[in-house]
């Protein structure tokens, strides 16, 4: 099995970046988890934010290959923890694809991500910012493969 | 208006605790915001979870008085930002109160503080780490600050 995190661009924020190679460290441990830092379009004001989006597109579509392709969207799916885990438990068993998530720039993801996209996810009715969105994401992934794997989660 | 944030125990991982001290910031550039950290109930065992609930309960509640309670719960009502931005605007103008959040500690809270608020509020059906959590709230605070202020959220 092989875990893919895809996101366009960077993440400026410091803390933020530390603790997102904290949990990665720490997924990595259980699973092997890649994470690819995706070309994020620059300098173009919001108000091209069509064009940001496909621009950013481009560059996730590029790794996509024909794995099963994860999505964070405010209108996906929720679950809970143990359901998350049991899905991902279920889509990694049982196929040899490699699994991908897909977390979008400030703007979010393009339609035609959102429509190559097996399932997607949502965390939370509300809106935070996509830098912790990302940091939420790999905590949920590492707590999810503890509790597949009925490990203690590291407090 | 007043904000008040309570937790029990500091916050061990020194990156989220820089990232709460920076929304903390923020949200008091636009709003006066209190952050109490309560007493943390230490050396007992897991399996005395009933008792570490009490004791970190006893220590939230010394600071309620007769504020507008607003606790963090996994069964909570969800609401997405901008629904949270309109309720707390709404509980701050109309109420003399000081309005207070309350997150619990890595067990949650005792049933004694949840049927003490006037409001239970989960912010996703995933189960996040306690320190995430805190920031999370924070981070939506200040959204919901913005939001209500018609500011431009930070990126």
């Amino acid at each position: 099995m092989k875990l893919k995190v895809l996101w366009p661009g960077k993440t400026r924020n410091k803390d933020i970046k530390n603790l997102q190679d904290y949990y990665l460290r720490r997924i990595n441990q259980i699973e092997n988890c890649e994470l690819i830092v995706t070309k994020e379009a620059k300098g173009l004001a919001e108000k091209h934010g069509e064009r940001i989006k496909e621009i950013e597109a481009e560059g996730l579509e590029k790794h996509f290959k024909d794995d099963y392709i994860i999505c964070l969207f405010h209108k996906g799916k929720e679950m809970n923890s143990e359901e998350f885990a049991r899905f991902l438990g279920k889509v990694t068993t049982h196929s040899a694809k490699a699994v991908t998530f897909v977390v979008g720039g400030f703007l979010g993801l393009a339609e035609s991500v959102l429509d190559r996209a097996d399932v997607c996810l949502s965390f939370s009715k509300m809106t935070f910012s996509h830098e912790l969105s990302r940091l939420m994401l790999l905590e949920q992934i590492y707590r999810s493969l503890t509790i597949v794997r009925g490990q203690q989660y590291a407090k």
